[in-house]
């Protein structure tokens, strides 16, 4: 699993149509095709294949949890994001993934951006020393 | 090596600070600190210890040649970008194929960011197909 979190001003993320790419890919149902938040903790997500999605899902949402305390701002972005690798899990095991992580995180406002879409994004990231964090666990 | 390219119609950063970690890094003297494109590629670029310095620069021009053909704009940002890997070159090594990239693509309009600064950074991304392409190139 490969995560790059970054804590920014502003986010905005729209839908502009369904993944054709991996061939296999099945995206979600599309419920909502905008998202925006602003003063948050967006994280970009890569699942791969050997991950183990329970154990990874409880320490990225660990590492979510350090960096809500140190900012000061609690409202999450979870982005499925097939870019930090060229190793990427099944939808399958991405949409469990990320069920596992949004109940780790039940507790916080958390916007979780659909999985299976080509969209526009923006990041706005704060200038401060540990604006973006990568973490990568293996199994 | 590994780099995010991302197609956007606005980028924009600026150095708050210069980097403090990991402990050697050498930032480079700071003769701009705000930078600013429209319709651009910005590339994202992590330097590992054992990248093959020359090879993999020519390689990551090749694809952000490729990908300015596709997209039609040819302004290019050039980002050192710590937060792709775990694994991060040396600070001269990093220096050293930064300039080699810059050296490939001299022919274009580049914006080549300082390196070992701390930076707010703003990626406003077209919503079309391919507009992230991650590439990763190891020895």
């Amino acid at each position: 699993m490969r995560a790059l979190l970054c804590h920014c001003r502003n986010f905005k993320s729209a839908i502009t149509g369904l993944s054709t790419a991996p061939a296999s890919i099945e995206p979600e149902p599309i419920t909502k095709d905008q998202y925006e938040a602003a003063d948050a903790i967006v994280a970009l997500i890569t699942v791969e294949p050997t991950d183990l999605i329970q154990e990874f899902a409880a320490k990225v949402a660990l590492e979510i949890r350090k960096f809500i305390e140190q900012v000061g701002h609690s409202n999450v972005v979870l982005f499925p994001f097939g870019h930090l690798s060229n190793q990427l899990a099944d939808s399958g095991t991405t949409k469990d993934f990320f069920a596992r992580l949004e109940k780790e995180l039940s507790d916080l406002k958390i916007i979780r951006v659909h999985f299976g879409s080509d969209k526009s994004l923006l990041l706005d990231s704060f200038g401060h020393k540990g604006n973006f964090r990568y973490r990568e666990f293996n199994p």
